[in-house]
C-alpha cells in the first residue's frame, strides 16, 4: 500500500505502507479522499516541524470505506462508508473532566500527532469513526470535516435566524461558514479580497464586499439601518480582518475567532466595552457537529460540487500545497488516496 | 446653592446653582455624597473636553434625599433617600429596540453630557431614581453606583459557585468586582501591583498576586491544578494586564473587559481559538444590577467603610483628581456635596 511521507523542507515523498491489523478498539479504513487544509499549510511551511517530525503522514479531510474492523468493536462492518473525526483526548485533564474533551489539554490530532490519512489504509481508534449514509458520494465526505469545523463555528455564535451574519474571509472554511449560517436562517455578507472566491460568494447567492475598496465597518452600518453585524466570523487571520470585526459589530455582537492568529493582533478593546461585544474561540467540533455536517452534505444545504475545485493524485500532495501558497483560485483541493474509488 | 464647576485645564472652580424647578417627569434631589471615579479623572486631563465643555458640573457616583417631585412622578416623595443610574437613553435606536437601552447608540450619561451631582441640588428624570432603604448610610450609598457596575460585570460572566475567578487590578472596581464576585460563590484571586491595595485585599480575606514577582498564567495554572482561572476580569487597563489574561485563563474561560483601553492592545487570539476562551465587553448597568448593588450595600456584602478612605469638601475636586492621578494609596475617595449630612 502507497502514502505520501512529509520529509521537511517542503517535501513529499511517496512510500510503501503496511497495512496495521486493527488492535483493540481500532478500525482500519480504505481511505478514498483527504482534503488539504490550512493546517497542512502550515506543515508544509515547516511551522510545525517540531510536533509532527519528518517522517509524518499527515492528513485528516478524509473518506473511506471500512476495511477490517477489531473484535471488540460494535456498530462498524467492513464495506460500511465513514469518516474519522481525528481527535483523541485524553479524558484526564481538566478540560476533559468539564466536558470538553474536543479541547483536551494533551488532545492527540490524528493526520499530526500521529500518522494521517494521504495513505491508502489507515488504522484508528473506533471511537473517532462517524458513519455515513450509504448513497453518499466518497468525494462530497470528504468535505464532512470542514464542515464539521464550520458547524461548531456557527454553534458558538448562538446565531438565530435573522440576524444579520459578516464573515470575514471567503476561503473554503469561511464559504463553508457562510453556507452553514445561511441554512440556520442568518443573512449573510461575506468580505473577501480575491475575485474568484469572490465570485463564487456570489455564485452561491451570497451578499460580498471587498475591503480593498469599501470601508467593512461603515457598509454593515449603513446596510443594517445603523445597527452593524450581530454575528461575526473572524476566518481571515489578517490585522485587517481584526480590524473590521470590532468595526462592523453590533451592540452585543458575537465575533467568533475561528482563525490561527500566530502573530497578537492589535484589537480596539474599547469598542468592546462600548458595545458589549463578545468574542468566542472556536477549536475543532464535537460529535454532534460530525453528524450535523454529514447530515448537511447528505440534505444539499452545503454545495460540496462548488467548494471541491481540485481532485489531485496522492504523489502530487507537495504541488497542490505549493499552489495553495499562493494567493489560491482553488477553494478546496482533494487527494485521491485509493486507487478506485468514486 | 452651591456647586464645583470643571472649566478644562486640571481646573475646578466653586459658583452659585439656583436650584431647577422639576418640571414632567423630573425630581430634584439635596446630594449628599458624590464619588470620583476613573471617568471623572479622564475628565480632569481633558481627555473629555469635546464631550464635555469647560463649564460642567460632573459627578455621578451620588446618594441623597428628594427635594421636590414634579406632579405626574408617582413612588417618590420628599425626603426619601435615593440614588441615580444617570443613563438617559434615547429609546428608539437598534440597541434599544433589542433592549440593550443601557448601551443605547445615542446614551446621555447625566454628569458629563448633563450636569451632574457635583451641586447641591440636582434635577434628574424619575426614571433614573432608586429609592434606598430609609436606614441605609448616604455615605455608603455613594458607593451604590460603582457596585452596580462590579454586579453588572459579574453578571456578565455568568459565574457560578466554586470558580476559580481571577481580577486583574485591585482598584475600587476591581475590589467592589472581588467582593461581588466572592458573595456569589467565587474563589477569588486579585492581581495587584501596588502594596497598599494589596494590604487592603488581604485584610478582606482575598488571595492576592503581585504581578511585578510573580507569573500570574503560571501560578494560577498550578494553583488550580493545572486548569486556570475560569472567570477573568481585566480591570487594570494595561498591556500587562491583557497579556496576563489570556495566559491565566482555563479552557472556556470568560474573560469580562471591565476597563477603558483607550490604546489598542496587542491580543494573544490564538489562545482564544486553542482553549475557546470567551470575552465579553462590559459597561455600566441595567436597573437590576442597582437594585442588586442597593441590597449587596444594605446586607453588608460589601464592605463599604473599607473601600471609602477618604471623604473631602466640595471645593477640594481637584485635589483629590490630582492625589488619584499618581499611584494612589486611596481606594474610593468621596466629595461631600451638602452642608450637613450623616
Amino acid at each position: 500500500m502507497k502514502a505520501s511521507y512529509y520529509n521537511c523542507d517542503k517535501t513529499f515523498t511517496m512510500g510503501a505502507c503496511a497495512p496495521v491489523e486493527p488492535t483493540t478498539g481500532d478500525v482500519r479504513i480504505n481511505v478514498a479522499y483527504c482534503g488539504l487544509c490550512g493546517t497542512d499549510l502550515h506543515v508544509y511551511h515547516g511551522h510545525m516541524d517540531a510536533r509532527v517530525g519528518c517522517e509524518r503522514i499527515i492528513g485528516h479531510e478524509m473518506s473511506g470505506t471500512v476495511e477490517a474492523v477489531a473484535g471488540d468493536v460494535s456498530g462498524l462492518s467492513v464495506g460500511d462508508k465513514v469518516v474519522v473525526r481525528p481527535l483523541d483526548p485524553c479524558n484526564d485533564c481538566p478540560a476533559c473532566h468539564n466536558g470538553n474533551s474536543h479541547i483536551c489539554q494533551n488532545l492527540k490530532f490524528l493526520g499530526l500527532d500521529t500518522d494521517g490519512a494521504l495513505q491508502q489504509n489507515w488504522t484508528v481508534p473506533a471511537h473517532t469513526v462517524h458513519k455515513l449514509p450509504s448513497d453518499m458520494s466518497l468525494k462530497h465526505a470528504a468535505l464532512v470535516e470542514p464542515a464539521a469545523v464550520a458547524c461548531h463555528d456557527v454553534n458558538r455564535s448562538r446565531l438565530v435566524a435573522g440576524e444579520d451574519v459578516l464573515v470575514i474571509g471567503g476561503g473554503p472554511i469561511g464559504m463553508l461558514i457562510a453556507m452553514v449560517a445561511k441554512k440556520r436562517g442568518g443573512n449573510v455578507y461575506i468580505s473577501e479580497i480575491n475575485d474568484q472566491r469572490l465570485e463564487i460568494a456570489e455564485s452561491l447567492g451570497f451578499n460580498t464586499i471587498n475591503p480593498v475598496n469599501t470601508n467593512v465597518g461603515e457598509y454593515m452600518y449603513e446596510i443594517t439601518g445603523n445597527k452593524g453585524a450581530d454575528v461575526i466570523f473572524e476566518v481571515s487571520g489578517s490585522q485587517s480582518g481584526v480590524d473590521c470585526m470590532t468595526a462592523a459589530a453590533a451592540a452585543r455582537a458575537r465575533i467568533v475567532m475561528v482563525a490561527i492568529h500566530a502573530e497578537k493582533p492589535k484589537i480596539d478593546l474599547f469598542q468592546f466595552f462600548w458595545r458589549e461585544i463578545e468574542l468566542l474561540g472556536a477549536r475543532v467540533y464535537t460529535a454532534d457537529d460530525f453528524d450535523t455536517a454529514i447530515e448537511m452534505i447528505a440534505s444539499g444545504a452545503i454545495d460540496c460540487d462548488t467548494v471541491i475545485t481540485n481532485v489531485q493524485n496522492l504523489d502530487q500532495v507537495g504541488e497542490v500545497l505549493a499552489d495553495l501558497s499562493g494567493n489560491p483560485s482553488a477553494l478546496k483541493s482533494l487527494i485521491q488516496v485509493g486507487s478506485e474509488v468514486a
